[in-house]
């Protein structure tokens, strides 16, 4: 990017003292100013209760930089530290704190000659975040001379009612251009890259149907547990922290339509469509599980119900399995098998598609089935991302026989290390571009379908942390001559 | 390939010491008798005109060997020479001289306790090629208790009628079952799993048709010269040494349907119908070169009327490019290129598949071209054995912008070392495998299409050596949105 299309505004961060700014917006705000794309045209206001000023807040987004691991190097902080980072209490978040505010930020744009763009990247607990739409736009924040744009962190919403709620409440004082909802998986490079994949690639569209396409497979395996979050956790379980929105955000990447042009809205039309044409998920269709303990890279760990916090009876899920069918033209008939957990063997974002045998293999014509191994594509999204198609090649030497290998590559062996999500998706915002944000009706065409899963009773099985989940899950294959694919390459 | 399926057998080599059994013949035997693939199996008896006896043939096949290149191990050679190498000289080939090679081979047959299954290696200069068949003949050695295989090296006839009468006098006294004529090209195992790429993997048959290929590019550079072979060369050129054969052998795999199965006579018949589509070469879309001095790899060479032996106003073409429609459904309208030559650049034989680019870019939907680069199939045959596919991905960082990469494969990585093609295709005769052997309706069908260039008279451009061909030839390209695809990745 070149920093010329940024225009000058103030990142207001609310929150600024939390844990999302420390983990994810600070470094992410430094990397970008250090590689010279947000520099001399950001000024950044941290925003949240304690009292601070600009000189404490510089002190403690050094640490917070630091505690995140960052190497900070002094000849870049101190001149980006001081020209740019400021800090204004919400005290109470009363309406008079959030004229203060709004005061403050005019001020600042007098001293930096900063023509009035605003981001309010929302970095709060979801129940601060609706007093906190309410503050900005009952103070006038909601509009400004140049643009205003504010940024929603996860969860959206509870359910759909809830959600539903939520972007009434955005709208009353938001247009939803000014909306940037975050899927941090969405400013992956290799998400952004499915795409690309799909859409400047000829030799790939006429396979990607029902015709050639066997089924599709997503996973989202983490190997660690709730790491000390039982609080959020138990409220929340897998199908609200992860279904509703990362694997419906991939599903919709993978199954979707050519958009008309590679803009926000395009894009978005299409990802709503594809939501809409999901059939309602059948309960007996849907597998949940919840980690005992058991051992990962030789490790003992222990199981849900033991981590401190958790209820010693808890139903709540950390893995779920799903069935889904798009019942369109495109896809129907093809299993969409969705699976997430916690303590699984690894960490591991992947996309597989699987597709269709050949109907005859020429080297054995007459086996009652082909005997052939299916062509399967890998979109492997963490840790190591790249493209895998698996293929079957001729072994060496003579009479001929079968193997399989892959066509192989990797984006950090072309590219090099790649840039945080968040960075992506922030430049994004500071840019006006709103295609790798979630809009308001993908929100609610999620959530529609996830929620009968909150609502019903559905048996949770427990599986051992260090396993691919329950066995249980291996039943929605059944007729199929699949099952999981559970290695990694 | 397991040494049970190899039936015991008497390898008789016609022109046991010529150039052909030093550089190929002897060094794939060995090899395949010290991996245990031959060995117990096959007694070998070589026959030439010199006065030589079974020791004296030992000691010459040993030199032979260490002058190909070889490091001869004691323990495995000592051992296999004693059992397996024996010698007869065939005189003058005098009928009599026949009938004694005759009785040598009962001799040695009872002696090894050998069913009577004999190959006949005609590895012999083409002029001397006729009388030995009938030799064979006459002795009665196209049967035997067992089986006969006659194997016969390149060229098979110098244009069609003299390729029509050699299968006539071939025919006379063996079977075309009997016949095993060798384009060592299809004994490589690229080449061979160019079959199994096509016809094991169901994700690329889809594709391989007129409707997503654009154009097919065959390439077989030679960096070398005529390396002192001026009286071969001068009555041969690129057309006979190069087009007839290997490029008309992997063009007929590239285009081939789907054959009934992977059985010899299966896959020649589709490759015959191939042939009889290729629609009758124009001469405008033939461009002929010659080199001339230059440089490869920061040398200096000689142009081909240097050579010794050449005469200074030769016009034997040592580069052929040229553009061939096959007129049937699958491939109407895609132009194959085909290119071969002399003192070019690199040593490099290649298949590149084009796609067609993607109708539309949504990156920039309103381009009157299509900016996207297209999908490109890359069959590397040699020296790096392997597949490429370029496709587009998302560079990293934002906005988006569009790059060039490679899904890779390499043989070497995957499997190491490959064995010679000699040794796959020496193979194959003593199984019975006919598949990657040439029949005698190929040899025609591709003599066919070849005459009119032997015949008419072409312009030869002088091209520079280390160059890739005359710049004429780029103008095959004419009306096309591309040209040859000169770098090798």
């Amino acid at each position: 990017m070149s920093p010329a299309e940024v225009e000058p505004h103030v990142f207001v961060i609310l929150g600024a003292t939390g844990n999302l700014t420390r983990r994810k917006l600070l470094p992410a705000l430094y990397h970008l100013s250090s590689r010279g794309e947000l520099r001399k045209k950001g000024v950044i206001l941290g925003v949240a209760r304690r009292n601070l000023n600009d000189q404490s807040f510089r002190k403690l987004a050094r640490s917070m930089l630091e505690s995140a691991g960052l190497s900070v190097d002094d000849a870049i902080y101190s001149p980006w530290c001081d020209s740019c980072l400021h800090y204004r209490s919400i005290g109470q978040g009363s309406p008079e704190d959030y004229k203060e505010l709004a005061t403050r930020l005019e001020t600042l744009e007098r001293q930096h000659s900063l023509p009035g763009n605003r981001v309010f990247d929302m970095a709060l607990p979801p129940e601060a975040f609706p007093d906190a739409i309410v503050g900005l736009g009952e103070a006038g924040l909601n509009k400004s001379p140049g643009w205003t744009r504010v940024v929603v962190e996860k969860p959206f919403g509870q359910d759909l009612a809830s959600a539903k709620e939520l972007n009434q409440l955005v709208h009353k004082y938001f247009d939803e251009s000014q909306v940037y909802r975050i899927d941090h998986f969405l400013g992956k490079e290799t998400v952004q890259n499915l795409l690309v994949f799909r859409f400047a690639n000829a030799l790939f569209e006429p396979l990607w149907n029902r015709d050639h396409i066997e089924s599709v497979e997503i996973t989202v395996a983490e190997s660690g547990g709730i790491e000390g979050r039982s609080d959020y956790y138990e409220r929340t379980g897998a199908s609200r922290d992860m279904v509703q929105n990362h694997l419906m955000q991939l599903l919709t990447l993978v199954a979707m339509e050519i958009p008309t042009s590679f803009e926000g809205d395009s894009i978005r039309n299409e990802k709503v469509k594809v939501l809409r044409q999901i059939a309602p998920i059948r309960r007996e269709n849907v597998v949940f599980g919840q980690y005992a303990r058991g051992k990962i890279g030789g490790k003992e760990v222990a199981g849900y119900r033991e981590e401190s916090g958790v209820l010693s009876d808890s139903e709540t899920e950390t893995f779920i399995a799903a069935k889904l069918e798009i019942a369109n033209w495109r896809w129907k008939g093809v299993p969409f098998y969705l699976r997430t957990g916690k303590r699984m063997p690894e960490r591991l974002t992947r996309i597989v598609i699987r597709f269709h045998c050949a109907p005859v293999s020429i080297f054995q014509p007459f086996e009652s089935t082909c005997a052939l191994e299916p062509n399967v594509l890998t979109v492997a999204i963490q840790p190591d991302e790249g493209f895998d198609l698996q293929f079957q090649v001729k072994s060496v030497g003579q009479p001929i026989s079968l193997t399989t290998q892959r066509l192989h590559f990797r984006y950090s062996e072309a590219f090099g290390p790649l840039p945080d999500a968040y960075e992506n998706l922030l430049v994004d915002v500071v840019t006006g571009d709103q295609g790798q944000f979630v809009r308001y009706d993908e929100v609610e065409g999620a959530w529609a379908l996830c929620d009968p899963l909150l609502k019903e009773e559905i048996t949770v099985y427990p599986y051992r942390g260090g396993t691919w989940g329950p066995p249980e899950a291996a039943k929605l294959f059944d007729g199929s001559e699949n099952t999981w694919l559970d290695r990694r390459d």
